[in-house]
């Protein structure tokens, strides 16, 4: 048989030890966050029935990036590419059992056929927040709150900006002020969501493709100049409404300086209908938008006649964690293990044992030596494993029920009686 | 459109949150118990390349249940059916770089075609314990110490049994004792491993299938009567040797209730070479094997030219979970919300966000309304969200900077200024 590769799949990853150490301390900080706002962890299978997504996520993903297949019974399935589908699965699943608002989170593994780039994987992790339920603007503001919160939490609130638009302004704009009809709003739309990708000349002849005239482009143009009460006027409706109720929400949380309106930001999912946003890393070398959501209606009517309003987002692992790298907020965890306890001669075993199980109901991260070996291989061992204590004993401290325990990171150490060691070790590190 | 199932695919779960409360509470006590030992965690790809399973992994899983598919390009990949051969791939590709003995755990979710019964599922979630490197007898007896721990931390410790078996005191009966080849040794370790299943009946079937004569059959049934002490003199050499070593280490660590010699069993995978074992539930109603391991050489080896021995076993989410319930080992959850934080006045809004800031700040979860209302109304809310404390306040409250902290569960209220409000509930939570 030809030798296997070491290599994992094209574009995935191995979580050596290490790197599961970041990504289980940036989840556990995630965590912490949105389970503060009172939001409930949800899980579901990684496989769903392929016509989830043939309903409405965005043709490009179900087109060229789904990964589905036919099972071992002839059903047509696809692994997971989003959450949504699978949230709004659930919630019309238990709809009328469901407390509502329902507030949900998840961090699921997804996958997309891609080309491997610097932040896009083929699996990468996702948090999801939704609430649903929560029609008034309070949910919108709750949910860009959390967002913020969440960047906060990593020390990155200087860095970043929150970018918000409404997709009813747009329409009213496109309807009403522009006159166009649904199909060029759909076409004026990509062009604006590309924009930023494509540049100016590139977005102009967008426009000009979908069959904007003179007046319109200008009109467009005038938008895009507008701060919020200059839209206000120009668009006036329920749309400008929400964002400037909005605003005055966030401003009221002490959020003014990190939000802002932006007439440009669209979002491509075809499912939002009222708030939308992104979230800016705003260090030049890295100017592009981390994350985003917004408001979407109906997503639970696919599956029968309930109908309940979400707003949420989803925040990528990828790329959270290079925005936490490139700014260096990744702190240098503590040592993995908390003491090595060594054994000195085989017969020794049983006291070892014995004072590595006392640790262990104690909490301590405790490993014990599969052979016995002299104090120099033994601390050898316990370098070797980032072991920040080492306990070592021979015949004398055996004889006299002490042990000596070495601190490895400062390189202390003391005599401890048996029956003090695990009191001694806690006091020392909380201190 | 014709309306989509809320079902999910067939042999998998969603975890609502009040499951997905039960998931984390079980994993995170495993958790607890495996890192105590100072194993560290890891995790691959759910996709891996078809080959990787083609090798060791057992042919009914490869021909009749693994999900595997070709990719946009062109490559033949897997569902991982199982961990193990992600973590020798993971062990080869880093041989070098990674400390001696590794300790090492995930808890993947594993994707099998099978019939959905009790106790198996098409996706499950499984724990995984490997160490690498410890080619002492000390690591076998670690990893039993450490399967018993876990199921101690739930409180099962006296309704489990571990049989243990050394799959080279098999290979010496066969070939030695029985006089086998290859091929009849393989067909009487899958009639043993079925016997428990099929009956004696069938299982003496297989044996004559097998080529058996009646002094064959005569000594194995010898053999199954045997002790530890006959089975060292029936069949002497370093499989016995091995055994009685491994019995006098889990005696010294005070495992002998726990413990149990079984010349029966055999795990299935190909991959063992030492000791095996099995956990088994030993009431009446759920007599079978919940979880195993074993000790297995040379996996790694299918990489490269490093070879490294290990032992580990894999315990699965759905058998743990039907144990707990069969014994009521699941205990009843703290409330998931802390506090609910009402909303009498829309004008009151920053009030209550400031109030439930500096809750969160604290580490409560806690939960806002998204619209105001009456007292009466709130209370049903915070009820229905099935929070511990409301805290409510009027227009008095207001005034004199305090609120009324209801303690839902025990039915009791006080009033409480302002900035004790958080550790009031704090001391009030400890006691």
């Amino acid at each position: 048989m030809s030798q296997l590769s070491t290599q994992p799949y094209k574009g995935t990853r191995d979580f050596y030890p290490k790197d599961m150490r970041t990504r289980e301390w940036m989840f556990g900080k995630i965590r912490e966050v949105v389970q503060g706002y009172g939001y409930q962890s949800y899980d579901g299978p990684m496989l769903e029935p392929f016509e989830l997504y043939a309903a409405k996520t965005g043709e490009e993903i179900v087109n060229q990036q789904l990964y589905h297949f036919i099972d071992r019974g002839e059903r047509k399935v696809a692994m997971r590419p989003e959450m949504t589908p699978t949230m709004a699965r659930m919630v019309a699943g238990q709809f009328h059992e469901l407390p509502k608002p329902i507030r949900w989170f998840s961090i699921p593994n997804l996958w997309r056929y891609e080309r491997p780039q610097r932040g896009r994987l083929r699996e990468h992790w996702q948090l999801n927040v939704d609430v649903l339920g929560g029609d008034s603007l309070l949910a919108d503001a709750e949910v860009l709150q959390l967002a913020f919160d969440l960047i906060k939490k990593f020390g990155g609130e200087s860095k970043i900006q929150i970018k918000i638009n409404n997709r009813r302004l747009m329409d009213q704009l496109f309807q009403k002020k522009l006159g166009l009809n649904e199909e060029t709003s759909q076409s004026v739309s990509k062009a604006i969501d590309a924009r930023d990708k494509i540049g100016e000349a590139k977005f102009t002849e967008m426009l000009d493709k979908a069959g904007l005239n003179t007046t319109q482009k200008s009109d467009l143009q005038k938008f895009f100049e507008c701060d919020l009460e200059g839209v206000s006027r120009m668009v006036a409706g329920p749309g400008a409404e929400e964002l400037v109720k909005l605003f005055e929400y966030l401003k009221e949380s002490g959020l003014s300086k990190q939000v802002v309106f932006d007439p440009t930001v669209m979002r491509g999912m075809n499912y939002y209908t009222g708030t939308v946003f992104e979230i800016y890393d705003t260090s030049p070398e890295n100017k592009r938008a981390m994350f985003g959501g917004g408001r979407y209606d109906n997503l639970v009517g696919l599956f029968g006649k309930d109908k309940i309003s979400g707003v949420g987002f989803g925040m990528g692992d990828v790329t959270l964690q290079d925005f936490l790298e490139t700014h260096k907020f990744l702190p240098e965890l503590p040592r993995f293990v908390d003491v090595f306890v060594s054994l000195p001669k085989p017969e020794y075993r049983v006291h070892a044992e014995k004072i590595a199980k006392e640790l262990r109901e104690k909490g301590f991260k405790v490993m014990t030596p599969l052979e016995s070996s002299g104090f120099g291989v033994q601390l050898k061992q316990a370098v070797k494993h980032e072991a920040e204590y080492i306990i070592l004993f021979g015949d004398d401290e055996f004889a006299k029920g002490q042990v000596l325990v070495k601190n490895l990171v400062k390189n202390e150490q003391k005599t401890v009686d048996l029956k003090l060691v695990a009191s001694s070790i806690a006091v020392e590190k909380q201190t």
